[in-house]
């Protein structure tokens, strides 16, 4: 199964898939991933690729994904640095299996999930 | 592609990608799924299977995941009433496609994530 079991009948909240929801679970590293997903980038590109995104949160998003090993940071001799971001062999995983089967669910159901949240709650 | 993108070269925090990733950016939602991808079950019951869930988060995870189609809620007559909650048929879409690919992803790399984040921080 997905490995989800600490032990016989007990769901826990410290599962392995939390680990992978959490990964997602920020508004803006799912975008920045998939920004990643075409190739290394700079700081400038990206905030030029992602509409709406303030720099604040760009960079709190580029530095929780270097520190959960899903983006590298890259300085190439220049002046000023130039500094890339891109996906490493780690996100690059991420991003070709749960978050495409994340974006495969979403075309094939996204208007069921709207119909129902679009219906008056209980 | 993943249809994430509104216009040509701008990526959105509102794209259908988000709508998949809320789904499972609260704490309990993903391990309530879970537990109900066993089958139905009543309030009492999946309080027992999870371990470490208080009543309030379960009854707001149970609210969300109504609200969102993903779980269905039903009474049937007995004195008092029995509730049983079950995975609607987009709740089991939800966990046997993109949950199981987070599960497997995290089984084979999650080693590997755990390695990063025990890196010393930039």
């Amino acid at each position: 199964m997905l490995g989800y079991r600490r032990a016989r009948d007990e769901l826990v909240a410290d599962c392995p898939l939390r680990a992978a929801t959490d990964l997602l679970a920020h508004r803006w590293d799912p975008v920045v991933l998939l920004a990643l997903g075409v190739g290394a980038r700079r700081r400038v590109d990206l905030r030029a690729d992602i509409g709406g995104v303030s720099d604040k949160a760009l960079t709190e998003s580029l530095r929780r994904l270097v520190r959960n090993g899903l983006v590298g940071r890259a300085e190439y001799p220049a002046a000023p640095p130039r500094v890339e971001y891109a996906l490493t062999a780690l996100g690059k995983s991420l991003v070709a299996g749960p978050m495409r089967a994340l974006g495969d669910w979403v075309t094939e159901h996204g208007h069921e999930l709207l119909a129902a949240q679009g219906d008056p709650e209980e």
